[in-house]
């Protein structure tokens, strides 16, 4: 079965679009969210369209290749203004995967390294940010492939995994980190138990979805039974996504992590983080310096419009946490896997890449 | 402000009646379920519009109460066939809390000791069951309220609780056990952490709306936001009630339990459980002999009627899990504290009773 893309850039008229599938209806209704402005993809990612920090570092890079094609005909007054003000709206559309800001600084750099003026300098431009914005997304899928592959090394046969959230093909460009592992691995797998993740629900309606698609053994779970799941030794192994990971190793993922890297290691149950080397903050030294997004009250007193709770109660709704790099049993990259992750051996492979 | 009653026996017509608050609906909408028979209030208790092991006890207690009164005129076979279906009926009604089997047990010794024959028997032993299904939940509410005096005592002033599920008025005739722990030390609580508790919601439906009631303050979070909190310092106890205690001091309690006393280990929060003495059950060595209840995977893959996974998605869905003794920091019970519950502290507290 062909999945359906999680973003697809559609060059074929005069103004380029950008489609995104909806994901705060999915399961249920499988229906694109059509962007031409930066203004617009900021406000699919600010809204949870598109979420999941590689694929809104690709949207957010198709979200300027937009703009500039829009621009393109503007002055070159006009034009400048309006990219950026595209990068700083993109930019604040959500704080805390860095994905989302290491693509801006990409196409920021492609932008500077652009020199001309007028309108041939305008479409000169649409043209480099739209090949850029492609590339990074044809690149996300090739990294998510390799980094399956080394994690695929990680799982024996007829391991049952648990996974938090949705760090599939729907997070990314396409092909996924934690599920990308799964799907490397998938004839070792016996079983995928499935956090259904509240207070969004990525797990029931997104990775559930996605693996069944794959026909991949799926379990449903509510957040509070994986602890009961251990202890019966029926979890073998922990993989997740990341939103950002510090330079020291301290992982931010989805809020519901933490508890289970805390849990993990209580079971000896290895704890694998899925991590794009693009994931990787060189700049924030360590987890408390991560910022933490706290989102809206109803997503907590019930869900999609059903409200359950008391509409007057005070809520907290942290979106992600931290887990120290102590309780990360590895962190898989494209580049390999890299066990009890510290700041020497991140340094390292963040050296490589250079 | 005055609560609606969890339960109300109306002895005012010539037939009796029970009123349940239908914990389905709340906190939405305030309606009590009308029940004049056995098979009605065990339906009532198999579809949780009463939950709660106190509660259920106290409602078991009421249904053979009303099957008396329903059959007095009945002849003596028929009288005695029935009562037999009602005993039955209720056992079969949900499995894991052992307040059911302990309020029916109590009732099966009354009818037991009724000797007789013919309406004037019926007639006395139905005013007889309903005297002490009466002086049961009577009862009820007075050990919460000695319960919550004795665990007071463990609440520092300015203290953060966390609490699971619902174990307040809701869950017991009133006043509740973990919740008769906050409403006694009310004064010295600066927080109560409510988890949602999903699938069934009785922190975000119920809890909430409870201590709302009583001006308590009260956070909602989602359950997998609780470590995140307790690794910030914002959690100074855990305090949660119980479905049944094994004779060595492992806790059945509802779903994702374990998990926070795993977590309250790592956290050095000390883990409460608000436990009635009739909740312990010397018959059952240990927790590997409570039986877990499995309830429908409707509950999972969605809530009230509204889906949001795949529905043909596969689900599991343990009602319960079971904390082993040695992560109890205390029971707290109408007796006093139990530090540490081990096989010789709880035979000990068990002896005071006879």
């Amino acid at each position: 079965m062909k999945r359906h893309p999680t973003m697809r850039w559609d060059s074929s008229a005069a103004t380029p679009a950008l489609y995104l599938i909806d994901q705060r209806i999915l399961p249920r209704i499988v229906r694109d969210v059509r962007c031409t402005s930066a203004a617009q993809t900021a406000q699919a990612i600010k809204r949870m369209v598109v979420r999941g920090a590689p694929a809104i570092g690709c949207a957010a890079a198709f979200g300027i290749a937009l703009e500039a094609a829009r621009t393109k005909g503007f002055s070159d007054a006009s034009r400048r203004s309006a990219l950026t003000k595209a990068f700083s709206r993109l930019a604040a559309s959500r704080p805390t995967a860095v994905n989302l800001f290491w693509a801006l600084a990409r196409m920021q750099r492609a932008v500077d390294a652009q020199r001309g003026h007028g309108p041939q300098y305008g479409t000169a431009l649409a043209g480099k940010l739209a090949r850029l914005a492609c590339a990074i997304h044809a690149e996300d899928i090739r990294i998510n492939r390799a980094l399956g592959q080394h994690g695929a090394t990680l799982i024996a046969n007829g391991t049952r995994i648990l996974t938090h959230c949705n760090a599939g093909a729907l997070a990314t460009a396409d092909y996924g980190t934690a599920l990308g592992v799964i799907r490397a691995a998938k004839h070792n797998i016996a079983n995928v138990w499935v956090d259904e993740t509240r207070p969004f629900l990525q797990g029931a309606r997104l990775t559930a979805w996605e693996l069944m698609q794959d026909r991949i053994p799926v379990t449903l779970i509510t957040d509070n039974m994986a602890a009961h799941f251990m202890q019966r030794g029926e979890v073998d192994a922990i993989v997740v996504g990341t939103d950002r990971v510090a330079a020291n190793g301290d992982v931010a993922n989805k809020i519901g992590t933490y508890g289970l890297a805390v849990l993990a290691r209580a079971h000896r149950i290895p704890f694998y983080v899925a991590c794009p080397v693009s994931t990787i903050d060189a700049a924030t030294p360590n987890g408390r310096a991560i910022p933490i997004e706290q989102r809206g009250r109803e997503e907590i007193i019930g869900h999609a419009g059903k409200t359950w709770a008391p509409r007057d109660v005070r809520v907290a709704n942290p979106a992600f946490d931290v887990t120290p790099a102590r309780l990360v049993t590895a962190l898989i990259t494209e580049r390999g896997v890299v066990r009890g992750p510290n700041a020497a051996k991140i340094k390292a492979l963040l050296r490589d890449a250079i």
